[in-house]
Parts: structure tokens; sequence; C-alpha cells
């Protein structure tokens, strides 16, 4: 079937796709864009093996010249990402907690400071680190559907979303509104994260992909250089203030997560998740 | 009368009360609210006694482990409060003023550091530092009635509000609208003051306290400990600045407000609300 | 014909005025109100000339005691200001580059600065140094015809907006808006400049002094000192920022600038305007 980056009846462009366990990247060479998704059965979840293939995935886009904007979605009906896998936090060593949390910040540095465009096309349910990855992006359209729901839902777990997660989301829609989602760990419905200005538009499910590429195509109208150093104007305060305490950041993590009573709380969490299905 | 905190035909929760001159209490043990009632008529102006009252009733709350929230109303119609009590700030001593500011502090540091939830029934008028402690509550709730105002009007009267005044107000409605509202010292009526975002919510009058117990509910559902973490991730900053500048900030008050300009102004201002009467 | 701060059938009120090659000024004494009018044909264009006018101006305004306010508009149809004059930044030397930096630093601190308050009555389109313009007075009302726009459109030209002009435009419109805006190279027509924010008011052409009159006699009507102190208040984190950086801001931009790929847009871009005409 012909990709909506591709008029129909036009000779094909050049294309290369790499691919890995968890993440498929297609690069169309004549436009630019790469369309990266989500593969991973059941909810996406960011263990560790995805986000090292995400970064590494976000780093091969980087340095390739002839790409220039990604569109971030899932391959995964209804769900966009789950998150932070939570079996990675749970009942494993110190060294595991220390080198899972680094790849969350390498993930995050990585994209939130990307040279490209970044667009996510938010096709299902984004909690938590789901939700990071589209407040990273340059763009976020969102499936109008009011079952899919979006936010740093952290605080319903009882667990804190760290500093630089809440520093991006604060970028995106303002400190009163980010202190009242954090605090009661929301989870917005699509029409509601709208009107928060957590995503930037809805569209209908099936119009997703066109109007990510449409909005690719507008920004990439624009010369690259003056974009990119724009953009790092706008993001560079919140990126280096987790390079500076970046491995505090990391003893923080694992002090917190390896505490016994939170420890337990997601314990009741995943039975609870088990029980669900 | 049942409490709306305590349904009808229920066998009476354990409850405590405490009680001052200018401050009643009530603790509902079993759902862990306080009921804070402002009662200094006639207008509940925070003079030095109100304000070491409301200090000490915070710290009394904070430190009962039976209580998590805390729901903070007037007791007089049609007002909330008239914010600090200007006969403080009217020929007295530099002891008295530096007496009266290092209060004012205080009530500021302990109500928007509060580990408690905090719920504002903003059930009349609220200039100047009355909202001020509608602002520092995490979150708002307003009276529908147009004819009572909120704001922070200080500069109407020739005086300036500090700089930890405009930081929690920037934090609630953004830099914009603080710039504009504190040049000129507005009072918002209700509706516009919703409109701002300066409140939360607004309800008839009759409803507000049953609003508020049921806003408390939804933010006490959530683990304590994971929501006052993210409560202090988000007022950190601005909550140190103070504490970093508090001496300071205590001469900048006297040398100001014992300026013969700045007496005059009050003076004649509080000419004019003694003819209003 | 009556100005509209002056009531028909009123003795005139005594008036100055001071004019220069660029700019005019009157200003009425009995309301402490200036109008300034930009009236460098074809497009109001920000020469180093202009901007020294503009900043002598501003200087005599600020030091005239009978000045209290200062309403900014175009003398010409259809704009208000076109922005930098982009002939100063194209094939000169290093020297004219910096002393024109320089000039353009001198008018926005001035003016951000300022302790009269700033109206500016946008009655034409204003881009990027234009919209600088009306983002550093305290008030903007611009004409409602959606054929008139306002951006920070930089990146459009391939070139970046200095750190300065951001934080002025985040203050306004917080940062996504900024940052999304920033990035685009956005143009806003007015409707959409008024949804964003950007401006704070639209009013049909025909009544913008009109309006501009109302909106100053409102923020008059506040004691001068106090509102002073509080526009300080406001504004000095992002003031100072550009004091404590201006030899390297100045320097950043002759590298920039002299850059051959950067002449080479700019001079692209004269050509395309050249053949619009």
């Amino acid at each position: 079937p012909p990709s909506p980056l591709q008029p129909p009846g036009l000779p094909l462009a050049p294309r290369r796709s790499f691919s890995n366990n968890k993440i498929q990247v297609e690069l169309d060479e004549s436009s630019g864009v790469a369309m990266m998704k989500f593969k991973s059965p059941p909810v996406n979840s960011l263990s560790l093996e995805f986000l090292t293939e995400f970064s590494i995935s976000l780093e091969k886009l980087e340095n390739d010249r002839a790409c220039r904007g990604v569109i971030i979605t899932s391959a995964l009906p209804k769900i966009f990402s789950s998150g932070l896998d939570i079996t990675e936090m749970c009942g494993k060593s110190m060294e595991h907690y220390a080198e899972f949390w680094r790849a969350v910040q390498e993930m995050w540095l990585r994209l939130y400071g990307s040279n490209m465009v970044t667009v996510a096309a938010v096709n299902g349910s984004s909690p938590a680190g789901g939700c990071l990855i589209a407040l990273s992006c340059d763009y976020r359209i969102m499936a109008e559907n009011p079952k899919f729901s979006i936010g740093l839902n952290e605080a319903q777990l009882g667990i804190v979303a760290p500093f630089w997660f809440k520093d991006t989301f604060v970028n995106v829609v303002g400190h009163r509104i980010a202190e009242r989602s954090l605090q009661l760990g929301s989870l917005h419905p699509a029409p509601e994260a709208h009107r928060l200005g957590l995503v930037d538009e809805l569209v209908p499910e099936e119009k997703l992909t066109e109007k990510a590429a449409a909005v690719m195509a507008q920004w990439l109208a624009l010369p690259d250089h003056a974009r990119q150093l724009t953009k790092t104007m706008m993001r560079k305060a919140v990126l280096d203030r987790l390079v500076a305490h970046r491995e505090e950041d990391i003893k923080n993590f694992i002090t917190f997560i390896s505490k016994e009573s939170i420890q337990k709380s997601l314990r009741m969490y995943m039975e609870m998740l088990k029980k669900k299905k």
C-alpha cells in the first residue's frame, strides 16, 4: 500500500528501512522524513532493551544527512506506549536500576535535544514515560478518541516523576497545569489533553499519519540551521540541568526505587495489571 | 446540622476541634480533613495576631497524623479575607514592622509549603493578602457571585507586592497575566478570575463547602508520599528564594513602609475605608 | 482636527512636539501622554539611524517629568514596522555590525525597561524587530484586519532571534507558544495573534488611537511609583540577563551575521523583497 508520504501513482521514492526487535524505522529519502513505529507488544513498555534500541535508532537518524525529521508512532492498536517497564524497577539489583535509569535519561537527552523535527503521532494511550516521549517532540497530534488518555500519572503509582519530566511538562503546559496534573497523577482523555495544551491537535485516528506528514512538511519548509539553533535556545536550560545532575539523579532514583515501601507499591500495581487482563 | 463531610444518617465520625480568637478549626478524623474558618470580624484582616494564630493552626494540623488536608474558608459573609491589616503598617515602630512582616512570611512559608492538601473555598472577596492565601493553596474554588472579587491589588494602594507574592502569582496564572494584573492592581470579579486561571472553579455559594469536600476527596485518593514529593518539586524553587532572602526582604519592607510618602498613602486609604462604612 | 486625547470643545491642552527624520513625537502635557509615530517610509525599517532616534526620543520622554506614558504607532499605512533593516546587516564591516547591534540592544533596554506606561497601537504588520517593539510595551492593541500579521519570523530568513527577543516573547505568550512560533518563524494574522495572547486586544483600525488613549488612562490611574516598582520586579531578570551578556551578545551577532551562508540568505531575501515590489 502506498505510504501517506508517497502520493499514489508516482515512482517510489528511495527508501531505507532498518528495524530491531522493538522499533521499526523507515526513512523516505526524498522527503527526508523517517517514520518510527514502536512495535513491542503488548503495550510498548519502555524496557531497558526498548530504550536502548530507541536511543540507537535516534542516533542513527541524527547522523544520517538524508534525515531531517522523524514521526514517532505506535504499530500496536490503542496504545502509544505504556511508559517505563515496571518489571525493570522491581526486585532487581542496584546496578540494574542504575543502568536502566541511565537509559531513560539517554533516551530523553537524545529526543528532547534532537536536531531533527520530531512529531509525535499519538495513536493510543500514553501514560507516564509514553507521555514524556510525546512531550519531548516538537509537535503532538493525537487520535481524537476520548478513550485514549495521556499524562504523567506517576503519583497514582506512588512514585514521583523526576525533575526533568516535570521541566519538560512545564515547558509545554505551564506551571499551574503541570502542578495540578502531576500531583493528581492525571491521565487526560484526548479532548482534555488538547484543551490543556498537552497535545497540539486532535484528528480522527485514520488521518493521523497523513496529518503528521503534513505538519512535518510545514516544519521542514524552514531552513534547518536557523530552526535547530532556535530549538536549542528554547530547550538548552532544561537539557543542561539534567546533564549537570545526571549522576545525582541516578542515585536519587536508586535510593527511591529500592525502598521497601516503593517496591511494595510497584508489586501491588503489577498484580492489579495482571488481574485486569 | 450534619457536616457536608459527614453523610446524614451515619454515626458521627470522631471529630476534634480547636479554636482561638480569630480562627476556628474542626478536624474530621475519619476523612482526615480539617475545616479552617476565618472568623475575625469585620473583614478577616491579617493582623499580627491573626497571622500568628493562622501559622499555629497550620503547624498543629501539619503535625497531626490524623490530618491529611485542610479546607480554608471564611465564617463571615461576603469576605474571605481583606488582606494584610493596614493598621499594623501605619505609625508603628521599626520593630513592630519587622515582627509583622516576619509573621506574614511565616504564614506563607507554612501554607505554600504545606504537606497537606490545601483547598481554598473562597466565599467572598479576597484582595491582596487574602488573594495570596488562596493562591498558596493547591486548589481554589470561588463562589460564582460576580460581586466577589480577588486579586493582588497592592499597586492601587501605592504599595508593591513583594517578590514572593509575585512568584506565587506567576506560578498560578503565568508571567503575562501576572504582569498586567499586578501593575494595574486589578481586583478580578469571580468570573474573570476564573477565566484568567486565578481560581480553578466557580460554584454557587451554597455548594461551596460540598464542592471543596469533593475536590479534597479526589486529591486525597492519591498516596500522600508521592503527592507531597511532587508538590515540593513544584514549589521548592519559589519557597527557597524567600528562605534565602528572608532578612533582606524584612529590611526592604521596613525601609519601604516607613517612608513618609507611603505612610501618607496608607493613612489616606484608611480614611477612605472609614468613610465608606 | 481635535486629538483623540483632547475632547472637542475644550481649550487646547499645552502640547509639545519634537520630531526628527524618522519619528514624530507629540506630548500632551495635560494628560502626560506622548504619541510617538514612526514615519520612515516605506516600511519603518529599523535602520541604525531609526534606532538611534528611537532611543533618543524615549530618553527625552523618560527624563521629562510631564510625561508618564507613551503610545507607539505608525504614521504609515498598513505597516507598524518591518523590523531590523537588512541592509545594515549585509556587506558591511564588523565595526558597523557591532554599532548596529548595540543600537538594537539599546533600544530594547530603554523600551522594555521604561518607567513610563508604554502602549503599542499596532496599526499594520509587524514582523521581527517590529514585533519585538510591540512585545516590549506594557499593552498591545492591534487593528483587527486579518491582513496584518505579527511575529518573530527570523527563522524564515535563516537567522535566529537572540535570547532576549526570546525571553521577551516567552514572558508574553509562555514557553510552548514561543517555542513553536519561533521555530516556524510564524507571522500570525491579527485574530490568531490575539488568540495566542501575542496582542491583548483587537479593535477596528479607526478606533485604534482612541482605544489606546483609553487604555493609557486606565494604566495612568495607578500611582506611578508603585506601578514602576512592580514593572521592574516583573522585567528585571530578563533585562539583567542582556546587561550581563551584552558584549558577548554583540560578538555572537557579528560572528553569525558575517558567515558567508547567512550573508547569502540575506541577499536572497532582499532580492525577493525587491521583486515583490
